[in-house]
């Protein structure tokens, strides 16, 4: 048997343009880049069985530190054994820093230099996170890929104060990164886990420049693009990345933090973004939304109320190609969990199918070809 | 291949003491009793795929004439090629008449001699449900044992109200049988499929016996024992059943409707009981509440929140066996849909097993001793 890589290793296999084919090695299994971690928000996929995102062809899932420090609380998930046995996922788990809930879920919060100060969304109770706890926390859930703590803020918002957040999390990176060398040193963290930086500053050029360039030289393993899919649209969105990825290095992966339709993976991808996450697969599936290789379906519509067809018929999904869009949207309608079951289960394989075709193409030297054929395909009636 | 039995029959293969091995074939496939028939209300056992249900161990469900034809509607589900192909579920499908749910979910009812007018608890819609429509309905469902319309009402009531009910079940009976044998004529139904009568009559043993000699008069293929399990309690149920099933014939099944807990299903079986149908492990499930071997299990309790053993190390589920009680309590407190999926599963595959166990215990001519056994075992902490 092969013996597993001990170390965090990001590889780049290809290039096709800008778009990248790579792997990250970890100590857990290794990443095929580009790759769409599914959420798994509270310690579950919402609505999936693990199996059934493994077998979808997820390398790698996300959780949320900030709704796990509530529920269950992470010393309870490092008393049971870490995040990965708790939820029967043995692969790599990528946590974020819990600042971007904070500021999106909780409420009376205060941000100082220290850290955030906020109350559960659950039951009120007062919580601080600060760049230590954050990474702390992330050390007992156990996770593979760890996130520095940042302060992200809504768009549109004043140059000023996007630049205040953005140096705020320049300072809170530092910290980060001296927090995890510190558990790494005393053995809450080993060298096979990996801490992330987050670029910030809206979408503004001269600021995401700094703010690349002063992480870049704290010597990340990774970095990811923060603070974007906040409002500011898709062209915006793609146009802060053609400016910000050319300061980041060639040699680490790059990870785009909250994004996105199918759309934006393959323009972010053709930047040469390597990651994502994002709720929207799981999020639309339970509200009755379904992701499909001739576009997005909306099973509330009453034009599939007697339609025998088959949801997707290309699916590599099996429930895409045995239920009835009749029956599907008779599920929805009737508010059961087996339609949010098949829904998320379906945009969960949708999701992780395309990265997959977007891996091909950049092997096959033919991205651009490919997204143009595919954009044309996923413009459909569904 | 061996052709399928065009016919409906049933063959009592064993008796011990009062408890009954049997089979029913119908052109759609054998069912094993006693069985258990999990309950799929609106065209979906909640929160289970159809593929879990069978591999359960699941011969037949059953599907609810009441919400069916309030969505997606009788004859929609005829136009999309009935209910089997419409939920995916091959095997047979038992429906019941719609009587029980007019009584317990509808608003603004009118129960006359011609049937029962109502709204529905959707959107307030009026409809009428009469023996005819009953029996119509279940046909354009395709249902493989259909139920004659009754009335069905709630316990304790004054004996003159319940032989007043009793009666004019009595009258339905006949017209239920009138209408399915119509369908038959012109091919609505098939011989294959079966309209099974229900014996009425609260816990009143002379109005129990003169509805059973009235309707075994009529000659059904099967006999249920309705109204009970509505507020009479467990001893007074089984008392009933004493009193009622020797009235039946020997060689036609019967159907103990809406019942009930592992206990219940023992006592019954005891008495001579070769079907139920009942909510309790799917409803219990996304309630979180666990049926295991060594008892009930209510996931809520704090107990459970740092135990790393499984809930039930012995159940046929894996689910019950690889995931954590820790785990399933974080999932039930945080309400997410894979609790109850798992719960739900769990309790399915429980209930399935049990009747396996009484089937072997049976076969075996060790009923009694089975059941002792097993009664010891479920009252345990769980």
């Amino acid at each position: 048997m092969e013996r597993p890589v001990q170390n965090f290793a990001y590889t780049l296999l290809k290039q096709n343009g800008q778009a990248r084919l790579g792997r990250i090695d970890t100590p857990r299994g290794a990443i095929r880049t580009p790759a769409f971690m599914p959420v798994g928000t509270v310690g579950t996929v919402k609505a999936l069985y693990p199996e059934q995102v493994r077998e979808a062809g997820a390398d790698i899932i996300l959780g949320n530190t900030y709704h796990l420090m509530l529920r269950p609380g992470a010393e309870r998930i490092a008393r049971l054994g870490g995040l990965h046995r708790f939820m029967r996922w043995e692969g790599p788990i990528l946590t974020d820093s819990g600042g971007f809930q904070v500021m999106s879920l909780a409420t009376i919060r205060k941000i100082t230099e220290e850290g955030a100060q906020f109350q559960s969304h659950i039951d009120g109770s007062r919580h601080m996170l600060s760049p230590e706890r954050s990474i702390e926390i992330q050390c007992l859930l156990g996770s593979d890929i760890q996130m520095q703590f940042d302060e992200c803020i809504e768009l549109p918002a004043e140059r000023r104060e996007v630049e205040r957040a953005m140096e705020l999390s320049l300072r809170w990176a530092e910290r980060s990164k001296r927090a995890f060398d510190g558990q790494v040193a005393t053995g809450g963290a080993t060298k096979g886990q990996a801490l992330f930086a987050i670029v910030q500053g809206g979408i503004d050029r001269e600021l995401r420049q700094r703010s690349a360039r002063a992480l870049v030289a704290m010597d990340f393993p990774g970095y990811a693009v923060g603070g974007l899919a906040v409002g500011e649209g898709h062209d915006a969105m793609i146009a802060t990345l053609e400016e910000t990825l050319p300061s980041l290095p060639a040699d680490r992966p790059r990870y785009l933090m909250g994004v996105g339709t199918p759309l934006d993976l393959i323009e972010s991808v053709r930047r040469g973004i390597d990651m994502f996450d994002c709720v929207m697969p799981t999020r639309n599936g339970r509200h009755g939304t379904a992701f499909t290789w001739s576009g997005r379906v909306n099973l509330h519509n009453a034009r599939h109320a007697e339609d025998l067809s088959p949801l997707d018929p290309v699916s590599t999904c099996p429930a895409a190609r045995d239920y009835s869009r009749a029956y599907l949207h008779h599920l929805v309608k009737s508010g059961e969990y087996l339609g949010a079951m098949i829904l998320s289960w379906v945009n969960t394989v949708f999701y992780q199918d395309l990265m997959a075709a977007m891996r091909g193409a950049i092997a096959e030297e033919r991205f651009d070809d490919w997204a143009a054929e595919t954009a044309a395909r996923l413009a459909g009636p569904g």
